[in-house]
């Protein structure tokens, strides 16, 4: 059984914003069994989207369209649904009052252009918005299903799972997927490790190189989840075995909550002094919920005097620059005397665009302190980008911590 | 003429990875004046790809693929394309001595299977990858062109800016854009002001709900930038009087770019204390390159312990609690005398998914501080999601300081 997503919205083809949703919907489409062979983006043209939406249901069982569901005239899904099955959309007098009633409690003044988004076809069950205005459609088409999303994330998101899943057929299969997450190898050594495992049968094996490190995913497809993890089960152990000593996490582990975890076993905690990624591995950290008994907090020291606040030796910096072994050592150092922590990450480095104390943008250093010592590695990032230089620089001080604390180096 | 964008690979239809690859291109496409009406996705299929390109080449001028270079079996972007115009790929001698001086200079042992990547058909011309091994293609077909370009961003950027852009044809048009940004109305709101400006004509008017604000986008269509912009130009001026007040830049402009340019101007510099947000408010600042004369650096209070140290009276926080008017008010009076500078920002709140002291997620505090005193302000978010109520508070943060600095209020 096909799926099929269509992204609907001039703003995606001219790359105002990025077609998110299509990722999501095919998610959750493949995890329920469905094939999902194709996805579409189509701007806001009465003519291309019925072509669009006509091509998609001639290859595919259900179609799932996101957007255009507003109440200005360029939302035009409800009108090209309307075309194909050949009715009238008219307003719906309870979606209209429920309407109405949705702007009274968000005390807003009533706009008569908003009648748009309480106009039904017939033949559409009406798929409640939760989170905003714009109710879907589900509509029959001969023996197949068009399914119509608000563009906004949170809005398709409850309504694909509240609303829509609910009344769709099943696809009769199940797709079960299996991540190794690891750090410190380079996606050619794990092709080198994985060899004819990384393939594209079923039990599938692909590799992603992600921020937080390469990714290796087991993906098996079967009737029920029963065979699926029959059929998946001796391809993850494979690869559980092959990558044995990398693997920092499994499934939906993070870098962070993984870090977090030996911290709390151990009563440890850990803090964070950063320069070069100016508050990123603190934004990281604190995305995980539930890690504010293993994390006290950091300093953001971009100005050098606030290195020299919390505790590092000003002859350090002055010595050896503000981007140097040193004066990330004695970051490191400085930060767990002042937060009172056992662990820290220190970062200092270049982000560009121009040289400091004549070291290219790029130029990192970073310490990891904890009760074994302090230990620190410079990166070289060959990258111009700044927001890619911070990134990298935060996970390779995520990962260089997680190694630290398997290998007892800190 | 027209252009179209055909993202292949199954990863992006399992929902793997998002594709901002089609969104990047797009953009530029539009930017050189073709039109885009349509972008697809295809999984590693050569029957679907193969089906997916002659589609796509009987309704525009220009294909331009991202994706399906690698050296894998499910890399069938080169035999799809090789089955259009009918003929055999073969390794061409110069790429592989390319490839394999590549991997020399790189330090990595040479696999055979990277030979796939050397393949050529004659009617290619093959395009130089600059960031990664897989080259790309230029192939005419009839009167039309496929491009195809690898799938990491980096690679597929410089590639199409450096080497397919120059030797593809001009599309014979031009697409102005402008943005306004505002911050402190919703996009209801900017509808009523501006009333029937939006419309999807040439000029066109659209808003987009950013996590900056609402943005106005007029865009231009025309044969050159001239009469791009005498077209676009009355709108534009028609947009920004009646936005007058609620807009904090332009074009390119970012928030913390307005905000740094007016501290600049006054002398002053600005710190940072963040519970809640975590560090995300600090590295929003530390994104934008040049900030350092501004920006002195921030805390991330997480432990409660940390807002006492930085100068927050430890009965403030017992009287009033963590998540308070007060706490906040004082966190961003003891920010501004601990990093010694004129303005500070505060954040404080219960991020989930929990509730702390009897207050729900999405409860947040702030506090600005600054020359003209201190002004605090409360934050309910609906959302509950923990990521979205950071970046909320985080952009209620810098919007409410962009305003303070604005109407003098702190």
């Amino acid at each position: 059984m096909r799926a099929e997503v269509l992204s609907i919205g001039t703003e995606l083809l001219l790359g105002e914003i990025v077609d998110t949703n299509s990722a999501w919907l095919s998610a959750r489409l493949a995890d329920a069994g469905w094939d999902v062979y194709w996805s579409g983006r189509v701007g806001d043209n009465l003519e291309r989207v019925v072509e669009a939406l006509e091509l998609a249901l001639r290859r595919s069982d259900i179609v799932v369209t996101s957007g255009g569901l507003g109440s200005t005239d360029d939302d035009l899904t409800r009108s090209a649904v309307a075309r194909i099955v050949g009715e009238e959309p008219a307003i719906d007098p309870r979606l209209e009052a429920h309407l109405r009633d949705w702007f009274a409690r968000a005390n807003l003044a009533w706009q008569d252009l908003m009648l748009k988004q309480a106009t039904r076809i017939p033949s559409a069950v009406s798929l409640p918005n939760r989170v905003g205005t714009a109710p879907g459609w589900l509509v029959p088409v001969r023996d197949r299903f068009i399914v119509t999303l608000p563009g906004p994330p949170r809005e398709l998101q409850a309504m694909w799972i509240e609303q829509a899943e609910p009344r769709l057929p099943k696809a009769g299969g199940f797709l079960l997927r299996h991540s190794f997450k690891t750090w410190g190898i380079g996606e050619g050594r794990v092709f080198e490790l994985l060899g004819a495992l990384v393939k594209p049968a079923n039990p599938s094996v692909a590799t992603y190189a992600k921020r937080d490190g390469v990714h290796v995913r087991v993906a098996a497809k079967a009737a029920n989840p029963v065979e699926a993890a029959s059929l998946a089960g001796p391809v993850i152990e494979e690869v559980r075995e092959r990558l044995a000593g990398s693997v920092w996490g499994e499934g939906e582990d993070t870098l962070v909550g993984q870090i977090c975890e030996v911290l709390r076993g151990r009563g440890h905690r850990l803090s964070t002094v950063e320069s070069i990624t100016g508050g990123l591995i603190a934004h990281e950290i604190t995305s995980v919920a539930g890690v504010s008994d293993v994390y006290a907090g950091g300093a953001v020291a971009y100005d050098p005097a606030v290195k020299v606040r919390i505790g590092v030796p000003s002859e350090t910096v002055e010595r050896f620059g503000v981007v140097s072994e040193e004066t990330a050592r004695a970051m490191a150092e400085a930060c767990t005397a002042w937060f009172e922590t056992e662990y820290a990450i220190a970062t200092t480095g270049v982000a560009g665009p121009t040289d400091l104390e004549g070291k290219p943008p790029g130029t990192v250093w970073m310490a990891i302190r904890g009760p074994g010592g302090t230990a620190a590695r410079r990166l070289a990032s060959s990258s111009r980008s700044r927001a890619q230089i911070q990134e990298r620089s935060t996970f390779a001080a995520l990962g260089q911590l997680w190694r630290a604390l398997n290998e007892g180096t800190a």
